[in-house]
């Protein structure tokens, strides 16, 4: 994924609608050291698990850090952005309803 | 969790709706060795990730062996259960519409 904002992130779809999934996707993220999604919002929320790294999420006005086994939820329209803080690859579950 | 046809398995939900979550709900599941979900079906569907362990996945006629990193998509009305058949705990992910 290369959007504007986004530096060092690679997004894979693992379950979405084209497999039957009526409702939600599964995407698997991986950004690198000092890595980040755009800072942006949209009306539909995300679900997201840490699997491995650290991740700083903001999410409107508060900022936290998300290790392994964390989870976060982010909802619709907050401005939200993921920014890899840590020296190893980050990796998350984020998911979406379909839009 | 206790239901009839379960065994050694333990359910955390981590977003829900009370939490604001529109949508579908995260929820952990935690198997001991040997233990096993209900073989059942419902009108909803599953997205899966493991996290850690073997899990035997059924899905109708289908039978596979999912371990850390696969991903398992069970659609609505499938008859399904997951087993744990490796040694150490199994840990997945497990995600659902609200129904």
């Amino acid at each position: 994924m290369q959007e504007k904002g986004a530096e060092g992130i690679k997004v894979r779809w693992l379950i979405m609608e084209d497999d039957g999934a009526p409702n939600f996707a599964m995407r698997l993220f991986e950004l690198e050291p000092k890595g980040y999604s755009p800072l942006h919002s949209h009306n539909w929320e995300h679900e997201v698990y840490v699997l491995e790294g650290n991740c700083q999420v903001s999410c409107d006005h508060e900022k936290c850090t998300a290790s392994a086994g964390y989870v976060t939820y982010v909802p619709p329209n907050a401005k939200h952005q993921f920014v890899n803080v840590g020296e190893s690859k980050l990796k998350f579950l984020c998911l979406v309803p379909h839009h």
